[in-house]
């Protein structure tokens, strides 16, 4: 293992971009989400991206030259055209218009089309928490979940981000997806060679199932049976529905560099507590002072906290493999 | 069993009520809403609550003769003080003012605070849908489930609920509770004697429980675990802490006549499909179908509609005991 500081590991990984027909402003955005994501004991979305994002970008899957383009059709909604580039340069400009819009508005909502995998999908809301805002984001992903009592994949794992903020301290941060585990830890049984639990998965009857290789054919279960279903409809009705972007059944993977542009949505929704109540914060932290006042009990995404100031402090832990593959790139 | 028309219900209810303290367009959409709730099937939230509102609005825990009122501090926002009467005539007032809102910004907001209990939170958003507008709407309710880890209920079982326009037929309608099971469950194991699964509730201790006497006096499990609180908390933050209501833990409950009003929450996000994209709706329709191809697999909300419809043609079936309390109060 080897230790990076943050801007080590940025530049890193905005070089290897660079290197496959990625502007360096789009590569920059990449890094900065990717490092800041591995700075959070996040490594789904952290660093072990790069190859397959490199991959994608050299073959046009996701054009690394686009630029995203942000239009205001009614004075609440951002209206953001991600060009088939990277997520997070229209996540980025999203952060930048909504507070604006939802100072002015009360509310403001940004809608991102022809989009790609947004990453840790706390880190934005968690940004216009940090700037006053109270902030919702829905987005969808490629097909992974069924319709309850059906068989064939037509929701993403559709991932739901909240953030508030506290007074004095980092925001509120709520981020999950619906399924009840992440792909990954199917993969890992498989390669194990070890059963998974039953409530898993499904297999590509719609049978639960504890054979990794079929679950892997089939179907995630969601969190919480046909009522994670329903939130997961929800998801994929707003963040791509309305939005105007594929829907999972739609969407090629995030993960390799076969089929077209993904072209998933994201939908922010903004709100301006001032424009609500007097005193939102001081609520916000006197819920947070209930909860943390029982033992046991801590918020969410307080662990991230913890492992972005250890980072912050002392640098990224990094295995030598993996920064070998990057620097090949 | 007696069978009453739509109409003969709404009568009864708002009889009932108006002999409690209650304005007659106040008594009006609580019947409205109660009778709706009976026809679709959902008897809890039906004409079984009659008489715990008359018994409310007789001792001014509801104020039966409050008017809601509105104000729209900033374009996108319907800011609504419900006023501590019922919670129906303020969604109303919301549901009449947001589609221009929504039409006008793109997106639009209404905040209902000093409110009482939302009935089905479905029948708001599905009457938007109707008008053509998505909408989302979250809801606290009193104390119900603990912080992960913990053994104090802070977040209520919380309500979201969404709808969106179909072509030609009636809106897709997603409307759930964040705890695993309804209340009633438990209550009606312990009527008959019998033991719950241990994964419904919590003792006070925050053990997992099967007796429901034990659940009774402790906190009711989440769906889904973890996250499913997770949700909880960010409902409370917005549906109480954004809007300027009281907290789960602060509100009284909604059953009984005692204490002084619970002072709950509404949020409702609506947004105009015509803003975001060119065939919202048409792409509705398009991921309904893709479900509804799938043998076993439907629409959620489908079963209400089914209910409603028999309701509408044969009349609603209700007990003779419950119009004879109805008719006595």
């Amino acid at each position: 293992m080897t230790t990076l500081s943050i801007q080590q590991a940025q530049s890193l990984v905005a070089g290897a971009l660079e290197r496959n027909a990625t502007a360096p402003a789009n590569a920059a955005a990449v890094a900065r989400a990717l490092v800041a994501a591995e700075a959070d004991g996040l490594k789904g979305h952290g660093l072990s991206r790069v190859s397959s994002y490199a991959a994608q970008a050299k073959v046009g899957k996701v054009d690394g030259r686009a630029a995203p383009l942000a239009s205001r059709p009614r004075p609440a909604l951002l209206s953001v055209d991600a060009a088939h580039g990277f997520a997070y340069p229209a996540l980025d400009l999203a952060i930048a218009r909504l507070p604006e819009i939802a100072r002015e508005c009360g509310v403001g909502a940004a809608a991102i089309r022809r989009s790609h995998h947004c990453g840790v999908a706390g880190a934005p809301v968690e940004r216009l928490a940090e700037g006053g805002l109270v902030a919702l984001l829905l987005a969808n992903t490629p097909s992974a979940m069924a319709p309850w009592g059906g068989d064939k994949a037509v929701f993403g794992t559709n991932p739901v981000a909240f953030a508030c903020p506290l007074p004095d301290r980092a925001p509120i941060v709520v981020d999950l997806s619906l399924s009840k585990v992440a792909r990954g830890n199917i993969v890992a049984a498989k390669q194990r060679g070890e059963a998974i639990p039953d409530d898993w998965a499904f297999d590509a009857k719609g049978a639960p199932t504890t054979d990794p290789e079929a679950a892997l054919g089939g179907t995630m279960a969601p969190l919480g049976g046909a009522k994670g279903v329903a939130l997961a409809l929800m998801v994929e009705l707003l963040a791509a529905g309305l939005v105007g972007a594929n829907f999972a059944s739609e969407a090629s993977s995030f993960l390799d560099a076969t089929g077209g542009p993904p072209g998933t949505g994201q939908l922010i929704v903004a709100f301006d507590p001032d424009a609500f109540a007097a005193n939102g914060p001081a609520r916000f932290g006197g819920l947070a002072a209930m909860i943390e006042a029982q033992e046991g009990a801590r918020l969410p995404g307080r662990r991230r906290l913890e492992s972005r100031a250890r980072a912050q402090a002392h640098g990224l832990t990094v295995a030598e493999g993996l920064i070998a593959e990057i620097e090949a790139l």
